[in-house]
């Protein structure tokens, strides 16, 4: 199939999705975004490479949601709603339209998930693997963004949703036959590949981030090795208690069968859940309120003097082999 | 020499750079960019591929330089001032320290002449070249950003600086002998191959761009190239006098010599000058004040009825064989 320049490449796949109308339908050289009262901006900016973070046959809307869904996670993690992003798209000199065609299908699936819009984006060839970097915008409540550093000992520490399946489900993906070892219903090991390569960012929990975190930040590298930033950055410590972390249906059933997949999901990576310090006297109300937005939280321990994290189980000792996981 | 992971290069080579508040040291998922009263955000992205946007054996400091000032010219040419920027870079498996070290001196040098922050980036391995991606915000007046589509026919054409310097630059670059068929002095050789490997962002116009420009753009492909985006989305035509084309004193006597070099320098890429549609009521303000900012401005022609861009020569005509160069 003959392969479109630049131009109508722009027009043809990029276009649909820029719906703002600061993104001035991609034909300027900036995009604009209106000021909102009193919000500050935030941004964040994640890339991502064939071959070192997805597989190269992943499919290409996955590799699209991934790519945005994770940096919105960012934008929950500080309390923000999103404002726009724009995309930064190297295609290797093989690219396919059938390829591109799913990949823009991914961000659109996207922007219509979580209404943002693309505001602006550069696409050049490569003679390496394709390579998507997505730079997120988003506007928060103006001085009221939670840092990582904003902890302190005898904050409660909560997770959203539950923990370890990306790590399960890319341990599937590398092994098919751990789906057997572990039990796994049909619809466990489908789900588990799927929070792999499809993450749900807490865009619904922003305002509570807002209103209650002490500190925040997303879960990309593992529970474990994150907090231990999070702890280190608020100059604290961090007590998890095992028996607390919420784990899926799935999860649950692997860890029953094979003790080793609770080091894995405690320490394995990409989970974009968010983890949230709140203090004890927020505790109800961030609670209740996480409740109204429908994303469950679950309290896994605590902020505590000292340093560095401790993981609390009354099973058998937990092989923390690694901290986290570097996708460096 | 030892290479070192993730956190150790953010902390020995990027935080320096990242020397606005709401970067948080990029400690932090994610950075804040604090309102600014009556001010919409403008956002732009560019991408550069060894291989593809530079030669591979570029000064490490002059892809970093020429990266971060494309951005910036973006910024300038819709009349916003730098709020800060994000970098993804993506390293090749054999990257060095010392490359590293000249590119972040690139990247520091450009800090200091615009004060313009790091916010945050991205740091990825690749299997193949190196590539460098640069999202960069400003802050514009709110209501007064020029677009594309602003002109109107009977309003006069501006151009900051001089034209063709660098693709006169690059073919210096790609046949050095032109050098003795130009008769170019030492001096004028050196300021041909620079302005093609660090273009001069004209954020110090901003301000008039912003108050004056009815339409505006950066020449980033060429003038007639890009003269013809913007006429066509003003929906009308443009007439340039190629007489009136502000030549460098180096480019002046290329063109004496050789006069096809008047065709490069009208088609070439990477001038990162500005052109401007000023009503004709606001030209004798805009060049009043251009003259305070210390930029040049040369009225070289205006739009009209009609469409496509045409050069009027009353020399030997010109062959422009192509309108503009198209980097994808």
């Amino acid at each position: 199939m003959r392969r479109p320049g630049e131009q109508e490449l722009i027009a043809r796949f990029f276009r649909p999705l820029a719906t703002a109308p600061g993104a001035a339908m991609l034909s300027d050289d900036a995009a604009t975004i209106p000021p909102a009262d009193g919000a500050e901006m935030v941004v964040t900016v994640d890339a991502v490479v064939a071959g070192v973070h997805f597989f190269p046959d992943d499919p290409p809307d996955a590799i699209a949601r991934k790519a945005l869904r994770v940096n919105l996670s960012d934008l929950a993690a500080k309390g923000a709603r999103p404002a726009g992003y724009l995309v930064t798209l190297a295609l290797p000199d093989d690219w396919e339209v059938d390829w591109l065609e799913g990949f823009v299908e991914g961000l659109s699936a996207t922007r219509r998930s979580f209404s943002v819009s693309l505001l602006g984006g550069d696409t050049v060839r490569t003679t390496g693997p394709l390579m998507v970097s997505i730079t997120a915008l988003g506007h928060a409540q103006e001085g009221r963004v939670p840092r990582r550093h904003g902890g302190a000992p005898g904050q409660r520490l909560y997770v959203t949703g539950t923990i370890g399946d990306a790590a399960l489900g890319l341990a599937l993906r590398q092994d098919p036959r751990l789906a057997l070892k572990w039990d796994l219903r049909r619809a466990e090991r489908e789900w588990l590949l799927d929070r792999y390569l499809i993450p749900e960012p807490r865009l619904a929990l922003s305002s509570v981030v807002a209103a209650y975190a002490a500190a925040s930040m997303d879960l990309s590298d593992g529970l474990v090795g994150d907090l231990a930033k999070l702890a280190g950055a608020s100059q604290c410590g961090a007590l998890v208690e095992a028996a607390r972390i919420p784990l899926s249906p799935a999860a649950g059933r692997a860890a029953l069968v094979d003790p080793t997949t609770l080091s894995t999901a405690l320490t394995g990576g990409d989970d974009y859940e968010l983890l949230i310090a709140i203090d004890p006297d927020d505790v109800d109300a961030f609670e209740a309120e996480a409740a109204d937005c429908g994303v469950a939280v679950t309290d896994v321990g605590a902020l505590v003097e000292g340093e560095g994290v401790e993981v609390e189980s009354k099973g058998p000792p937990l092989a923390l082999d690694r901290p986290g996981y570097a996708h460096f």
